[in-house]
């Protein structure tokens, strides 16, 4: 395919593997390149020398093949200069940065010769993005899995908005896993998407079996945006979640909420697979995803679909 | 165009406007009927001979035409027997019902010779709809404006997956209004769109002009999904808006929310332009509607758009 995306990044395919916490180790971030897309390394539940790992065996296992990975850096993360510092210093291709200015660290970056994508869920910070000079942004809707916008502006909406505000490419998120989704992410407009939850769920996530089996054809209404007071975030309904609500209900501060959340719960659902007293993040698209996937399996899927899709649009006029 | 939703109304284009309270009345209704889409008179802010009237006008406007148009029934209509029997005996050509069960009227409208759409928020009453017999549904996501769902699921996702569950047309809403949009909706696979927003924006909208004003171009984040424990609905954040999450903060009982709301909120907002304490009911998709609108000159922009999106499409591979 040759869209905006593919043509910056110099990938085959515009499909960018969200960096998520506890999932995207090196061993997903480049199965999906290998695959032809993007595939991404999520720093945001790596110890600085962990990433650095990560990176080093990302490096190793996609040698000689001329493809990209790259890494994604919450700007929220409490050891952000080492971390900055280890992808500057081991060349990383692409960073994606979200969760904090985009103004932080993307002359550093760039300087250093990134190509850098900074995650938004408005219009106004896809602007300030561009404005400080990022190469893409990725635009995420309310449908999305883990931490989320207060506007709360869905992938239909929110897409369509930031493709006309700004010049620089759009990387549509939120509720795309299946071919179908990802067309209607380019009808509105998006030169290309990232997708989280269905990789996530794949054979090369390093996320915990009990967490996948889970998410799997996750009945509808399951997941929730909670923790709105703190800090919005899509969670499968669970015993956390309950006692969120309940705290909430009762009129519970942002103090007691934050000591509730207390820390580690993201890697007690995810990672520990302890689905009642954890975290249990994933996007509302869970509802289309089945077990038996692997990173290539799914690109694969994404684009036979899309040419499906494309089939099926032009028989309607 | 050419589409399940198109062969099943007799329609020239798979679009439908929204049977909005306050906003669509015969001369919306014929309008979009016309332009050759389906045109709704909205049952649910009209007296039972209201109704009728709009009904006779409508049926004058578009003589000769051999077009159809139909009528929306939200079914917790306090007079729903009488507006039942209306539709009925004035043998509107489609009916869509909408807020109960499918079961409740379905068997008699079809006797009567009506096509019957119902409106849905998720698979399990898509399928509970198509066991009831209904011949198509509207899946409405989170995004939309008004009356909503409690699970929450966007029209990106909620599309796909009532696709996948039914055998009968789909028709997607919320958060569609411009080409981009209608595009997207169909490669996930709907057989049409139903369109509230700009609709209920456009000239021939009976809503208040100060009403119209206000959403046009509306900022992102303006409206939210609110009133969650009573009926959940989708609102432009004013004053009463405020009162509602106050009461909510506080821990604030269904009676004292249905106290607060009281009656003819809705009128008071979108009829009668009083945008503090109405309920100024408007779906996301706003921020993506400009003034100097008809009809006509919507589905016009969706049908030439749609070409425009399917050739980027195509470019894209």
């Amino acid at each position: 395919m040759n869209t905006k995306i593919t043509k910056l990044l110099g990938i085959k395919y515009p499909i960018i593997a969200g960096g998520m916490v506890w999932c995207s180790g090196h061993r997903l971030a480049s199965a999906v390149s290998k695959a032809g897309g993007l595939g991404l390394i999520g720093a945001g539940s790596m110890h600085p020398e962990t990433l650095r790992e990560h990176i080093v065996k990302c490096k190793v296992e996609l040698e000689g093949l001329g493809v990209p990975y790259g890494v994604n850096i919450p700007l929220f993360y409490p050891e952000l200069e080492a971390v900055i510092s280890i992808v500057i210093e081991e060349k990383v291709p692409v960073v994606v940065t979200s969760g904090g200015s985009p103004s932080l660290f993307t002359k550093r970056l760039k300087e250093a010769g990134a190509t850098v994508i900074h995650v938004v869920a408005s219009t106004k910070f896809a602007l300030k993005s561009e404005a400080a000079g990022v190469d893409a942004v990725v635009c995420e809707g309310f449908e999305a899995g883990g931490h989320n916008g207060r506007d709360e502006t869905t992938t239909m909406v929110l897409t369509k908005l930031v493709v006309d505000a700004v010049q620089i490419p759009v990387i549509a998120a939120g509720g795309i896993a299946t071919a179908e989704q990802f067309t209607a992410a380019l009808a509105l407009g998006a030169d290309g998407v990232q997708i989280g939850s269905r990789f996530a769920l794949c054979a090369e996530s390093s996320a915990h079996e009990a967490y996948k089996e889970r998410c799997y054809n996750l009945p509808e209404g399951e997941t929730m945006l909670t923790l709105k007071s703190l800090s919005p975030v899509r969670l499968v309904k669970n015993e956390f979640y309950s006692k969120v609500e309940e705290l909430q209900a009762n009129g519970g501060t942002k103090e007691e909420l934050a000591a509730l959340l207390g820390r580690g719960r993201a890697k007690l659902g995810i990672f520990e697979g302890d689905l009642e007293s954890g975290e249990v993040e994933i996007g509302q698209v869970a509802t289309c995803i089945s077990r038996g996937e692997t990173a290539a399996s799914i690109v694969e899927d994404l684009i036979k679909g899309y040419e499906v899709c494309l089939k099926r649009l032009q028989s309607l006029t």
